[in-house]
């Protein structure tokens, strides 16, 4: 029996984008051509373009879904942990977690950063969109009259900032172990979180 | 009269160097070819090999020049500001300062991460001798009392980052002012400062 048109094809679009991933990690991103993409997938080539403008929307379609399983997986958390600081540190360890079993997503969004315009517009998109969650949970904390009334954007790119930094020590440089990242990003947020606690 | 040896030679050193980051910013880093450093600074052959190895050894010579230069702005403001905590804050308006004084510099540094294992050296040299001094500078905080004992790395690693993260928005995405990332960089340092102050 064939499987629905609409599960089909959900499939032929995350078969795809694996397959991708996969030859971004290894012949690097930029060495990758479409044509490459489509004979490892086994698709036609009408069929790429059915899914996909070019390799920046299959790149940007990567890390939507990544920003996606980051939020998911902390929205979760949150139905279980209620206290606004410990939410603030564990979900800081979770969203490392969630990079580390992610790794070779993890070392695209590293590796890529910088090179030219279409890829910094993705790249923007994936940071703006856990910046805006990042600045909510603070928000959240402020209202709540846990936090202090401090400026919130600049703590939310620090966030970010700072598990993207330890990442990349992880993931490209191999400067640090998996645990010894997520453990100096929780730290870091232990200590910036005494910042942020009312009296 | 001909300059003193010594003199002439570290004044073509520098001269390689300025040749080389013009067409670093010009053309791009990878892009860039050691014949195009040796015709545009005018140098023969055998004089750019008597100063660097290779293209990544100009990169590090630069980037070791521009660290020496953030130290030393800040090792400078050190001798007529002693309160701790206005250092902790001020050092990263100067810093920030010095990147935006050196966009040719800062846009290199913002752009060719990740891209090879011998630029990943070099880029890693600069930021360790960064946060090494960073770190030297919280411990001292915690040895006159001033600051909590907290784990120092973590600290420092997201003091980078959130510098490395802001610097990039400006110079690379020019998502925002010079302006903007100096006041959100020292904005993240009066939170996090809170979090670092004994009681």
């Amino acid at each position: 029996m064939p499987l629905p048109e609409l599960k089909q094809s959900k499939e032929r679009r995350q078969h795809l984008l694996r397959s991708s991933l996969q030859l971004f990690i290894a012949k690097g991103y930029f060495n990758t051509a479409i044509r490459d993409i489509i004979t490892v997938s086994g698709v036609g080539t009408g069929t790429f373009y059915n899914y996909f403008v070019d390799k920046e929307d299959v790149l940007k379609a990567l890390l939507e879904e990544f920003a996606e399983q980051i939020i998911t997986s902390i929205s979760q958390y949150y139905q279980v942990e209620e206290d606004i600081y410990e939410r603030f540190v564990e979900t800081k360890r979770i969203t490392m977690q969630v990079f580390a079993a992610n790794q070779d997503l993890s070392e695209l969004y590293s590796r890529v950063a910088g090179a030219s315009e279409p890829i910094d517009r993705c790249l923007k998109d994936f940071e703006d969109k856990l910046i805006s969650f990042y600045s909510r949970n603070i928000e959240y904390g402020i209202k709540k009259g846990r936090f202090r009334k401090v400026p919130v954007a600049p703590v939310a790119h620090s966030i970010l900032a700072t598990e993207k930094f330890l990442l990349y020590k992880w993931v490209v440089l191999k400067d640090i172990s998996q645990a010894e990242m997520i453990e100096m990003v929780v730290s870091f947020h232990e200590t910036l979180a005494q910042g942020l606690l009312a009296d």
